[in-house]
């Protein structure tokens, strides 16, 4: 391991800079699922790549926004791709920013601005980790392909199909995932994986229209087809009750469940921020852990039909009904296959009202929780933070990893960044402390020099 | 059975000022959910009244506005009650009214005006054939009660209160309810009784506020709870599998059979209507018809948890869910007992989180379909209405008929009244035609004179 000092005080005489620079980042809007910003955002980013000495190739499929490439060349056979995003969410409501999302403001040691953490934060700090390895170390010992699509926040319609086309120019060895964070006792989180995501609508219309309820001995009801459909999804148990759900699932092998005994899950102070006296199944200790990772949910998002005043009493019989689900899944669970089987179920039983529209899919992803890129991000975690560090094989919500982690083969490592759970992020008021975007410049720097010595 | 044609011409010279009569009626706000206008109505009306020749008791419970007790004397032991309301439905949404709801406006051979059906048409109209019957024929031949409650378009809350504290003072031999209505075919319509309403509001709350869905594998969902709680209140077959629920169920007896085999109900044009290809259980002919009358019902009235915009995804795990329920109920089933029994299925079947709130209950009502009121009212509708009769044993709606008919012991029978299904009762430019409204005085005037003869 290299002197971490070292790059601790190189950090520190170049902070001011740094952190202009992330500010720079985040006075340019580029929210996706508005559409605007991609050029100027990706423009100032191929020049800041190409300073630092890559070549640059944008990657470019029918309707997505350019992905950037950037490849510094570097000693060695290895070559390491990190991953972020350049878009942002978007700002609404706008009215409960304190200082407005696209002009950084620092305030009690943070940059307040949209992006700030999710995910320029990460990502300029990376780029500033590159500066400063070049700074204190010289060239890379190994190659560098520093990896940036435009549509993360506007669910990564076309990434499946850029990582697909461009799959010669994307081989890497290991794969740096957009950050991780710190949870709410300060520690660094790491991740090595994620759980995949199916959203669906189910929609039943029966009538012409909501008609009196007086009449509902003979007219037929969405409402009920609709909510005997979603009722008809779980056993009495509680298990997921379409055929062959759980078919293709994996079970975590021996090192994914050694991590998942050291996280740290509080039960009781988790039970008081809901409210509740018990877990569902009366979960506790290592087999709720292991079920926050390795078991699917069928959740339901959001079931609306008819009349919806509290307190007030009106009779009808609606004519549509509408019912949200989203699956939490894991591997080696498909969203494909899964919306396939939830279909089949609804014509097993007779559904034959209910229209299934699939609204969102993302593949679980898992990547060998023993690789040179999480050795490193690892051992360095374990020197430069304060407190502990967390590892999960898995991480319980979702994001694009699986067009790189099982489309490409590379696995992939999230090592701790910028966030916190008070960083607002998809919320007003999106921030990033100073100190810590400092820290995950100097903690990159460090794994960076790690890895090469892997 | 008097002479018809006497009355008409009666009624048609004295046609512009009952008209009149009806439109300073509608032109006093008497919005009972709005708690207004209930003096100056109950105060015209008492005046109204007394120009009759009836004393007028004011019949007050606390909480209540009054309702007015008209006593006309008259020959004979017998006493007649006519039940009407004075108060009519709110106005919302006020800007798609024509003319101004409380300015009674002549448009196209109609009164537009709120209550100029509902129910104040029939009431005026009432008036009028009193005051017609005074004028042709004298004396009544029987005690005359006018009875005219002011909250019935906002659930009668203290109906039953009122007809219990004076019951001495209501007692009859027979019931005018609120007139029946004509039908799409202009086929007048009456009614003997009514089903009954349990209206239901199941709530669950579970979390202290709605979560990213990532926790649902121990956290547990409301929504979750209420849809299987409400899904368990039918069993596969659409039948409710509330214990007990069909218990005090009474047959129809053969006479009210066979008024329900002559109604007349056109299966496809009301396929057609409601562009559906077969009813519930493929029901048809005189089952269809008796099923709607004689069984009960269990209707989702509203269902509503977490995220509601179509074609958008959010995950989100709701912290709350909310459910309503319609029950239709049938004789001699009870509002109370169901309520009841609904929060003992709640229990029994382990839906700890589930809270009801019963929001109204009304008691169906049974009449004999056998009484001097419905005979003097039947035979004369034949020989008045240019089309047949319809008669219900029950209707299929709900109305406050229990108290009286249940309560008090007073058989109903609803004659026709004024409304059409282009009246828009409860809805935008409430009208009544003239010619109906002048139709109605004319004919009330018969039944009234033929009731004094049988």
């Amino acid at each position: 391991m290299s002197d971490l000092s070292k790059i601790r005080e190189h950090v520190e005489a170049n902070s001011g800079r740094f952190v202009d620079l992330l500010k720079e980042a985040c006075s340019i809007p580029s929210v996706s699922t508005e559409g605007n910003g991609f050029d100027t955002m990706s423009d100032w980013l191929q020049t800041r790549l190409e300073r630092l000495g890559a070549s640059v190739q944008r990657l470019n499929v029918p309707g997505s926004p350019d992905a950037l490439l950037g490849v510094i060349p570097g000693r060695g056979p290895r070559t390491l791709m990190i991953y972020d995003h350049y878009d942002v969410q978007p700002v609404d409501p706008i009215d409960l920013w304190i200082s407005p999302p696209f002009e950084p403001t620092e305030r009690d040691g943070r940059v307040y601005a949209r992006g700030a953490a999710d995910n320029k934060g990460d990502l300029i700090a990376r780029l500033c980790a590159l500066e400063t390895y070049a700074d204190l170390f010289g060239e890379l010992p190994f190659t560098l392909k520093f990896f940036i699509e435009g549509e993360e926040e506007s669910g990564s319609a076309n990434f499946e199909n850029i990582c697909h086309t461009f799959a010669e120019e994307l081989r890497s060895d290991d794969c740096v995932w957009e950050g991780g964070w710190f949870d709410h006792d300060g520690r660094p989180q790491m991740f090595y994986g994620c759980k995949g995501l199916l959203y669906a609508e189910l929609t039943a219309k029966k009538l012409s229209g909501d008609q009196h309820s007086s009449i509902a001995v003979y007219a037929p009801s969405a409402a009920w087809e609709l909510l005997r459909a979603v009722a008809s999804l779980k056993d009495a148990n509680g298990r997921v009750a379409i055929d062959g759900f759980y078919d293709d699932i994996v079970e975590p092998g021996a090192a994914e469940l050694d991590l998942v005994r050291k996280i740290p899950f509080n039960e009781e102070a988790t039970k008081k921020h809901l409210s509740i006296d018990r877990f569902v199944n009366d979960l506790t200790g290592e087999q709720l852990k292991r079920d926050l990772l390795y078991t699917p949910t069928c959740n339901i998002a959001g079931f609306t039909t008819g009349y919806g005043v509290p307190g007030a009493a009106k009779t009808v019989l609606p004519a549509e009904a509408m019912a949200k689900l989203d699956f939490r899944l894991v591997p080696d669970q498909s969203a494909e296959d899964i919306g396939k089987k939830l279909q089949l179920h609804l014509e097993k039983h007779g559904f034959d009202d209910v229209k299934l529209e699939v609204l969102s899919g993302e593949n679980p992803s898992r990547s060998s929780v023993d690789t040179p890129l999480g050795r490193a991000a690892e051992s360095v975690a374990k020197e430069w933070f304060q407190h502990p560090l967390t590892v999960y094989p898995l991480m319980y919500a979702t994001g694009p990893m699986h067009p790189i982690a099982q489309g490409l083969g590379i696995p992939i490592c999230s090592p701790p960044g910028v966030g916190r759970p008070d960083s607002n992020l998809h919320a007003p008021n999106e921030n990033a402390r100073i100190a810590d975007y400092l820290d995950i410049i100097g903690y990159t720097t460090a794994y960076l020099d790690e890895y090469g010595r892997q």
